[in-house]
């Protein structure tokens, strides 16, 4: 899926190798030292712009944030996003969801955090959707015991099919949140989808699961 | 909570006791005897008027249905409606939810119903929430373990507590949907509430649940 024609992003990537971390699959289990602290880190799959990760990182300082993003064009936006708040607690990867369980540890994550995944909404794509089983096993892999996976969305027919997979996976719900909007929370930290499908009167849906040891 | 002032309500109870099982505990572990074949029961709890409870007995002519209503005056024009339905398998109980496993025998049921169940929105009453664990205890008593509970309603706060009571218990989630009349369907059958609350743009909430020994 890496996009040859955008030479100005490969450019870019090349050029800030400390934001967005090439063949991070070497920083196994040392990804605290990257971050120079102790800090849990908490990584977003699928960030997108990274406006999510950004107010993330700043509302949390005494978190580490990691994005996966796996187009190289809206990585490069995100990384601009980035580099404007001066943030230091926050680390891009321009890679698949698919691959984290080579990038990171057993247990070296302490949040996931899935915002307005690709619904995939026919049947036969039912394996690319984020919360498909076969991806719900490499986050149970990677996330400490404790963590939390903490989903929102727009779209219904992907929140019910992921309910669904959760529960059959053995997790446990704890949350769920049909109206996110309905009461005002100022720790919500809007992603851009977010922003733009409730303000169009969509209901925008969360919910906390975690996995049973 | 036996409305005294409805004396025609007892005299209707007294004088239908073919319909209105008075002394349900006694027919404990013997229901189909009743029913006088060996089909599968499914109970309703909070059968209102009757409306959902003469409608599935219709549709599903090879299942017993049995509708528990605490409000003797509710359950008396539950009784009518089963009288004109001219329906032989659907019976009646003037009973508290509370009370089912003095009634049922251990997986003497194959599939309970809740529809629109009292939401109990403040946190203080949320043990008189059907869905409350203390209440999924016993329906996990006498309920077959192919059985489902299947939870319909409006209220999103209920819906939203009742997801996370199911999976807390252990129980799986067989499906969510979250806007029940989005696509028609033929085989939903309406309760009085449900007609009332869709009429008015409200979104009905419906989900599946089973427990896992
Ligand atoms: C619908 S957008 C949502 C963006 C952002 N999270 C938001 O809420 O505004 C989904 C994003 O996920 C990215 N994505 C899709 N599949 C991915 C995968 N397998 N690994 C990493 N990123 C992925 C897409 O490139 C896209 O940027
Ligand atoms: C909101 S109404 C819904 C009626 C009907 N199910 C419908 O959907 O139209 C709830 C009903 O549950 C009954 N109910 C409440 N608590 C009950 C309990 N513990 N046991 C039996 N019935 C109960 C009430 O009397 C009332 O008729």
């Amino acid at each position: 899926m890496r996009q040859r024609n955008k030479p100005w992003a490969d450019d870019f990537l090349q050029n800030n190798p400390q934001l967005i971390i090439p063949n991070p699959a070497e920083h196994k289990n040392k990804w605290q030292s990257i971050f120079g602290n102790n800090n849990p880190i908490h990584i977003e799959i699928g960030t997108g712009k990274g406006q999510f990760l950004t107010g993330m990182a700043k509302q949390y300082p005494e978190i580490n944030f990691i994005g996966i993003e796996l187009a190289k064009s809206i990585v490069v936006t995100a990384a601009q996003k980035v580099m404007d708040s001066e943030l230091d607690n926050i680390l891009l990867l321009n890679e698949n969801a698919e691959d984290i369980h080579e990038i990171f540890a057993e247990e070296e994550i302490d949040g996931i955090y899935l915002n307005f995944s690709d619904p995939w909404p026919k049947n036969r794509h039912e394996k690319r959707r984020l919360t498909f089983h076969s991806f719900l096993k490499k986050y149970e892999d990677i996330l400490d015991p404790s963590g939390e996976i903490i989903f929102k969305t727009d779209n219904r027919g992907l929140f019910e099919y992921s309910l669904v997979s959760f529960s059959n996976y053995g997790m446990k719900l704890e949350e769920v949140n049909l109206d996110l909007h309905a009461i005002e929370d100022p720790e919500n930290v809007m992603t851009e989808y977010e922003e733009k499908f409730s303000a169009k009167g969509q209901v925008i849906y969360r919910c906390r699961a975690r996995f049973v040891k």
